[in-house]
Order: structure tokens, then sequence, then C-alpha cells
């Protein structure tokens, strides 16, 4: 057994910054390259201080690396699945940013690559390993709410993405509410049977032009029976909102927002306390740590990867059925996806 | 201009009781006489204690009295659209619990007999005299949350009614969520133009052999663009669970629920707090005084009513729509409920 | 057994129409008669209101009606030991505010003519009957906290009294920390043995010109061995400020202000809810119906009432002694104040 | 200017191990070396994954060392001063734990030979860099309580030390209070003149057997007239109790615990959260990262330390002050410390 990992990165973005500067704190971890289309000086110093000085631009130096023993995919979506395919091929460990791909097809063809190689593959929900959202499912899990009958998950952006961003996003269910689909199977511990999305576009009039929402209400049907709802926006003004609830036969668990501190301020105005965290990095900056640590930990010790491929595929299907439901105006069933040619 | 208003009490079950105790204590009102279907002994006594010496079986002696100005109706809901056209035709005032009727042309032929009489009618939506949603109804009114993109409601009673309740309630949309809808439409400002229904049997499986349900997610559109989503539950074993929230392009107001003290009890094994209030009787008991207190000032003075017939008429249309919503395993548009023959 | 109470109100200031006003709703007790120094048709309109018609200037009228079973002493300090021994003379039970006396003397002399007339007493420490600070010392009652090491006590009015009031109060220990040595005992379970004052004048020199200060942190030894601190201020902006805790062996309890809503509104500036309820008619409305109520049921019932004289004149005695200890710039023990000529 | 600061560590205890952790992760600081008495393989293993390979046992190695730039002093506190003197001639500059030593006259050598020296030291007040006490202090500083007229601070600690410690730590008031007589410095922005201390054994005879108390309040006069208040205790079994509030002319600001998550669970038997966070490294992990940041960059921009040694000497005043009050059983000025004899 190996007892430190060398890992190339590829795709130095800004989720691909925070995963390098989490894996250069790693004494299991090393990071034996970065790749990113775009490297420049600037890249390279900031690689510098993290202590890697092989910085490139073409992508296959990592992936073609033999001494590299697991790639941390965080370019744009469009490339996850032939990076997917030539890492696995390359017999290299996987880490992917969320969604693999906007194809169920596609994803489909890249899990079976990933098969075949026999290597690990995790995929980048993060929440699952945020302390509140893990803590409500520990509990969930403990039966100390009964049988759940109704999860509730908000989840809405402090600012909506650039227009850019969205014509590449995949839209709001794919690249936004993907995590709240991968966060309800996870909370409920069961499958999700049924969609029915309602969506709108109150923020940001471009947004719709481009063909997307940006406000949304999706209903879920589980196999267990209980319900679902989760709500989203590209806009919370006040930070990022991003609570649960289990509700079930024996009891409530909710987990709230965190926040940058807890202090009140009480004057004849009446009593104040500072916004809560703004940015995903503030918020979920435990929960990218924690998720690449298991990540190598599952490499390392052979453990099976605490969000594999079927986990991203489900999400993706679910996020494939919302646009369904949204464009046909009723609710649709992921056994029906097929007949309507979604999938 | 009277001082104070003579009243009659038609129905003295367990809201009708409500009421009544709260009239008893108010200088502006003077409960004239009960009337109650099964009026005994045990219900004289009880009325004896809030100094009421009339009551009676027969609803008649109170509608025909000519003493009396104003009835409140508090006895089952078929009783409701009858009672209100011989109140309205005696030129009484009329308070009348909700919902007025479980059909859509009954309840526009009581309140037609209303108007043509011109006596003032009030719908007992107490909700919104909670202290809470009332501030939160402030706050959106001035624009604290800016425009409202999303109105979430959690309405759960603690445990579920009896089974011949149940049969005689309308089902869990026309007897619970009719407050919601109501709610929803206060908060929001705006009327809504869709509703979409998922509907499950979670709890009590009896109650899905009468036909109803017992866990509701509904979602809706409102004229102003803005979605809604309400969830309800039958049972939830920790008390009345009663929360709401706003969210704008400005903001967010929540309101939580209601405690019977604040304290915190910090352990070994964790810290502590009693249940929310557990009955509706506890966690509203303000927002009933309030109610009855408004309907007494508005028919004093003279001024609209805080929730008029229209309103009574608007939530059960939403009822109707929802319930169709769910048959039909489609969303449903206010304006196709003709249409449907729903209406 | 009687079935409800003939009551004289003696003192129809602030406090004594709260008491009025809480009597008038019990259907165990009557109010006989009202008598006030100042009595005139506004307090005759008010009291009309209550159902009173018996309105004096004269408390001699009260206190020698023979119809009457129980006075309540809402008149200034200085008349509550006459008052007390002419009704305990005239065998009526006693409800009287707090403080008994401003000497130690006189309070002792009040009692023993309490106990010889065989009178029930109650004084009027209404915070024993705050839902929160009742549910504090249930906990603590019930070993939840272990043995208590540390009480703590909060206690701020919301804006200083007159100073035409505050040279008749007593001064800050008699007239409000009295509440919170009471707090003390009842929370603790325990006598306070030696206190320590400081003492400040920070919020107006007015005060300061009377001989009395406005800021205080007094600190409590027990018999018990526990520790107690108490902090007031004549002035809280933000509302009446009243906490406690019990810090033991096995845990802590706590119990915060109460609100007059639970909305939360955040926005881009931040979270904001209103302030705590302001005045002490507000946050103690229930206790001080409660405490009526349960010395109309002492009375009825023949029990043993929940705040007796006694519990009056320790209270007062921890205030002579806190005075003590500020004059003297030390510690006071209770059993020196013989010796300090203090009582 | 240098870029980077080359430092050596001096005690390699808990507190050592959490600063080396620290410092490995700070691009502008580089630990060259450790020293540290009991150093052995599993010192020199931990040392290595910080990639630290100098681990040696005699401090001289360090405090001679002519690359180093700057000492962490971790050792026992009876080696504060010798190593400060040391080092400050050496021309390092210096982090010192809290207190810098026992004696008054002491600490005063010790920063004579600092300022002699122009080297800078920086004294461990780590809560001072606490996201939530930073808070407080920013707003009292930009006067949003207007002018303070009570601190509170609450400081407990989860279970007391071993009698072992107890022995060499000085006692609660110089141990653990210190923490406490800081930060009302800290927050108040006034010099304590008054000290009036109360303790009791009530959580092990065995700490009172040592001469120590293991419960304290302690009350402060600031110069400014305001009054402060410190409850301490060895254990809260519930977790590190450290709560602090300032209240003022214009309103209250209020610091609450820590807790790992925020999630509540409600059941049929109440509502439950995890309790807060229990260990000072849980509690102030970030806090120690800060103030060491902030120590690095004071030397590398030769800006002035944010805690420096006046503050360790005036916390340490009032420690020896309160360790005075309690043993005279009266509020002690610091003004007479010196007739006292005690400084």
């Amino acid at each position: 057994m190996k007892s430190s990992l060398k890992i190339g990165v590829i795709g130095a973005g800004r989720i691909g910054k925070v995963h390098a500067e989490n894996l250069s704190r790693m004494p299991e971890a090393e990071i034996k390259a970065i790749a990113d289309l775009y490297a420049d000086d600037q890249l390279r110093e900031w690689a510098g201080r993290l202590g890697v000085s092989e910085v490139v631009q073409d992508c296959r130096q990592v992936l073609n690396d033999a001494e590299i023993d697991a790639v941390f995919i965080c370019s744009s979506t469009d490339t996850h699945v032939p990076f997917i395919i030539e890492a696995a091929r390359a017999g290299k460990h996987i880490f992917c940013e969320k969604p693999i791909s906007f194809q169920a097809g596609l994803t489909g063809k890249a899990l079976d690559e990933v098969r075949r190689a026999g290597v690990k593959l995790q995929v980048g929900f993060n929440r699952r390993f945020d302390h509140n959202f893990r803590r409500v499912r520990e509990l969930v899990s403990e039966g100390k709410v009964g049988t759940p009958h109704l999860i509730k998950i908000t989840s809405r952006d402090p600012s909506p993405p650039s227009p850019e961003y969205i014509k590449v996003s995949g839209g709001l269910f794919l690249d936004m509410a993907i995590h709240d689909f991968d966060m309800a199977r996870y909370l409920s511990g069961s499958e999700v049977e049924e969609v029915s999305a309602q969506g709108a576009v109150l923020i940001d009039p471009a947004i719709g032009e481009l063909g997307d929402i940006d406000t949304a209400v999706i209903t879920l049907k589980f196999a267990s029976g209980a319900l679902g709802v989760i709500d989203n926006s590209r806009q919370a003004v006040f930070g990022y909102d991003q609570r649960v609830e289990v509700f079930g036969s024996a009891g409530l668990v909710q987990a709230d927002n965190d926040f940058p501190n807890n202090v009140l301020l009480s004057t004849s105005q009446g009593i104040y306390r500072d916004k809560q965290k703004l940015f995903f990095m503030d918020r979920y900056d435990e929960s990218y740590r924690r998720e690449a640590e298991s990540f190598i930990e599952s490499v390392l010790y052979d453990r099976p990867v605490a969000v594999d491929g079927s986990d991203a595929q489900k999400a993706e299907l679910i996020a494939h059925a919302a646009r369904k439901s949204l464009e046909l105006g009723r609710p649709v069933k992921m056994s029906e996806m097929h007949a309507l040619g979604a999938v």
C-alpha cells in the first residue's frame, strides 16, 4: 500500500484551485502536476506557493504521466467525459466535478469505461460532506425522525452566474439543482420516481432569453412513498441560502445556514446579526476538504468511494426529468424517460 | 352608533367555545344566546360561567332573535350556507368559520345573499391575525423583501382527526390546506393562477380508505409570476408545525413556530428545549381573539372586514383546484376550472 | 368552602390596575370595591368597564367592609405595613406588592400581625410565575443541572423611573433588585449568606444626586456554597432585559427574553428581528395573572401561598445588605447585619 | 524586507503543536527547528509530517541559531522569562504563551529586555482573534452600544486539569481567568481599576487542597466607570462555555458559543441539538491560526503586534489583584497593589 498519492489536477479555475489548495495540505497527497488550458505566469505563481512546479497547458501531459495515481477533473463539463475515459484507460483513479455530462448517454459511456478499467471514480457532490447535512443524514439513518415523509431543500445562490456561464452550464437543473437532487437521495435514502418542476424567470430576463430559468420549485416522489420539495433561486441577496429538513413519522430534523459569527446586536432599532456566509467557498470550505480527503483515503485503502458514478448518473437523470417536466407542464416519471426520448 | 353588539353563537363545539370565551371578555360584545344541536347541562354550565343564560338547541331561535346584531357560525360546514342565508336575510352580520362550503356554487349563492342583504361577512382565517404571520405580511407590504419570488408555507397538525371527522371535513385540501391557501394569498398579495398538488397516505391507511390523503405538497403560481409551495401533514409528533417564509428580490422573511417557553437545558447529552406549542388553541389563541375583535369593530364602526367572502371563495377554489390536480396528475389552472367542470 | 372570593383592591395605580383587570376575568374572584386616594371619574369609568361600581377614596371603606374576603394592597410602599396590619386585624387575606417596607423592623411587625391573625399573606414576586423562570426552576428542582454552582440573573429595565419615583422607591436594591434577590433564592433553592455590591451612576446623574445608583453588579454567596451574580441597569434601550441562568455540576439552564414575534428579516444589510418586549406588563402579563390566580386558590382551598411573608422579609434583608456592602465597600454577611445595625 | 520568516518553536506540548501546525501551513513562515525537553521519535515523526527535520532537546540550539528570525515560546510558564530574555538578547522576535510569569517583577524584567533589544513580543491572548469576540469588539469600537456600562464574560472549561497541572498553573486566576482579564480590557477599551473576587471549591476538593479554587465570580471596575463581571468554572459538562456581552448606553452586543453543527431534532420528547464545541482547540482553532498570522505579519511588515507585553503585564496584574481580593475578602484597587506588597 502506498502511503501517499500523486495527483494531477486538470482545470485550475475556481473549483480546481479549491481542490488544489486542499490537496496541498494533505500529507497523503502530493500534487505532481496541474494542467490548465489557460495556464499562465499568474497560475504558475499560485501553483508555486502550493509547492507545485509542473504547470502545463496540455491535459494529456497529466493523463499520460505514468507517475500520477489519480486525477481531479475540474475542467469545463464538456471535457469531463473524454478526460474520464482517457484517465480510466490510463488506469488513473478519478475525482470528477459534477455533472459528468449533459447527456445521459455520455455519462453512461464514461461510467462503462470506468467500470471496465476498474479505477475508482468519485463525483463532486461536496455537500454530502457538510457538517450540517452530514449530521442530518446521521440522525435520519439512526431512525430519529422515523420513516421520512417529506424532504425539503432550500438552495439559493447569492448571485446569478454570468450569461456566458449560463450558456454552457446545462441550465439551472443540471448546474445548480443537481446538488439538491443528490442531497434528496442522500437524505431520504430512497430513489426518486417522479419529478414535477415549476420554473420562472424573476431575477434577470437575460437568463430567460438564454432558455433557462432562475427560480424553481421541484417536487419529487420517492420509491419509499415520501415526497420531496426543492426550491432554487439564482439570487439570494442576503447570502448563500442552503437549508434542508427531513420530516418523518417520529420527528423533524433541520439544518440551517452557517454564519461568519453568532454575534447579536440589540439596540433601540431592533436586533441585528451579520448575514450568513456569502459564497460557496466560505460555506462549503470544510466539505470540499473532506470530500477530497475521503477520495484520497478510498484510493489509498481501496475502499468504496463515498459518492460514485451511479450517484452522478441518478442526479443527472433527475435533472433531465425536471427539464422535461418543465417542458411538458406535467409530472414526469423516471420510468418514462426512455419513452419520452429523454435518455 | 352602538357601543356594543349582541351576538348569537351557533355551534358550540371546540371552535365555537373558543369564540364564545373570547367574546365574553370583550367589552364591545355581549353574547345574547348560544345555539347548539346538542346543548345539554354541561354546555349550560359552561355558558353560565361566561355569563350566558340563553342556551338553546334550535338555531332558528338565534337567527330569528331580533335583538341579535351578529352571529358566529361555528356549526358543521354543511350548515354554513343555509345559516349564512338565513342570517343575511334576517339582517344580521356574520362571522363564519372556514370553509363556507364544499362546493363553489353553494359558496357563491351564500355570498350573493350576503351582498344583497348588505350585511358584513367575515370568514375565520384566523392565522392572518397571528402575531408572527401578521408581522411577515407587514414586512412584505413595506417592501422589505422586494418583489416576492417564492412563498413557502409549512403547515402540519400535531395529530390526525378521527375518521368520522375526516369523512365530513371535505378532505385535507378543504379542511386543512385551505388556511394555507389563504395565507399564500395574504402573504404574497397576489392571486393564485395555477395549482399543482402531490399527495400521499403515509400516516394512516384509514385516511386513504376514506379517499383522502394525509401528506401533501402543493405548488402554486401567482399572477405576479411568483411561485409558492405548501407542505401539509396531518401528524407532526413534536407539535403544531406552522411556519412561513417569503423570499424576494431584496430579502427573505421567515416566521417560526411559537414555544411555551424559551428555556435551554445544556447537559453532557446535548442541548434540549421543550417542544413547540402543541394545539391550535395554544398557538393561535391570540389570533382567534384578534379576529373576533376585528369583526366586532368592523361591524360597530362600519369598516370593511379583514377577511371577506371573496377571500373564502378564492381559497376554496384553490382547494378544489388542488383536488383536481391530484386527480388528473397535472397542474391545473384556475382559469380552466370551469372547463373541467370543477366549479 | 366558598366558590369565589370578594376582593378589595387598595391602590389603583399602574400595578393595581393590572391586578384588577386580571381579577375581573377570574370566575373565582369578584372585585367588590376599589380604593384609591386619587379616585376620580376616569378611574370610575375604567372600573365600570370591569363591572366594579364601588370606587372610593378612603381605604378604610375597603378594610372595614365585612363582605370583603381579601385585599390586594397596591398602594405606595410606605402604606403597606399599616394596611397589612389593619387588614390582618380585620381577618382579611392579603396580597401585597413588594417590598413590604423599607425597614426590616417594620416588615417584621407586619408579619407578626399576619401570623397572629392567621390570615394568608402573599407577596408580589410575580416573576416566580413567569413561564420561562418557572420552567428553569422546575428543571433545577428535577436535578437536571445537578448541584447548582452559579446563579446568574440579568435584570434591566427599559428606562429609569422619574426622580420623584426614585425618591420614594427605596432605591435600586429595594425597588428593582429585590425581584432578583427573590429570584436568586427561588432558582437556587438556597439562602443567601453574603452579599457584595458594586454600583455606579452611568445613566443619569440626577439619580446619583438622589443618593441612588442606576447600574449594579451584586455577588451572592449561598448557604449551599453556590455563588450568584446579578446585574442591574435602569435603562436597556432595546427593551426589558430579563434573563437567568443556573449553572451546575450536571449542566446549565438558561432563560432568554420574550419577544413580540419571532420573525427574521434577512437582507443584503444583515439579519434583523424586532426587539424584545419592552414593558413589564407585556413581558410579565401572564405572571401577574398567574400569581393572582395562585393567591385566590390558596385562599379558597386553604393552601399555603406560593410566596409568603418570609420570602419578602428575606429578599428585603438581602437588599439592605447590598446597600450596606455598597456603603462599606466590602462583602457583608447576612449574619453580621445585626451587628452592623442594619436590621 | 524578507518574504518569509524562519521560526523556532520552543516547547512542543499541546499548545506548541497547535502553533507548529498552523505555522507549517503559512507561506510566510518556515519552521526551522523545534525544541522540546522531551523530544522523542514520536515527536520527530510528527515534525516530519510538518516538513520539519530539526527536532532538538536543547532549547539553546534554537535560541542560538542565527538563521532563526523569531521564536514561539510554548514551554512551561516558569521558563518563559529566561527564554524571552535569551531570545531578546539574540535579537529574535518573540511570540510567548500566556502568562509571561507568575510574578509582576519577573514579567517586568522580561519586558525591559524586550524593549532594550528592540524586538517584537506578542503574547498568546488568542481569544482576541476569535471571530465572535472580534466582531463584538468591532461593534463596540464603532459605538454601536454607545458607552459601555457593563462587560460580562462567562468562561468555563469543559473539565478541570490534572492536580499536577494545577500545582504549576499559577491557579485559576493566572491560568484561566487571565484570558478573561485580557478580554475585559479588549472589549471595554478601558483599564481595570478595582477587582473583587469571590471563589469556591465546588467541583473537586483536591483543587481546594492545592490552595486553588474551581469556581469564581470576579467583579471589575474600569477607569471609564463601567463595571465588569467574569464567572469561571473549571468544569462545564456540556462543553467549553465561552460567552461575552457588552451592555451600554445604546445597546447590547452578545457572543454565544460555537457549535459543531446547527442541526435541530424535534421529536415527541422535545427539541434537541448537539452540544457546543468541547475543547479549546475546536473552539479556538481559527483564533490560534489568526494570532500566529498576525504575529508573522507584524514582524515581516514591521507593524505593532496586536497583543503586546503590556497587555500581558496588565492582565497578570489583574490576576494578582483577584488573588489578593480573595485573600483579603474585599475589593482591591490596582493602585494599592504596591502598598499591599503584591507587586
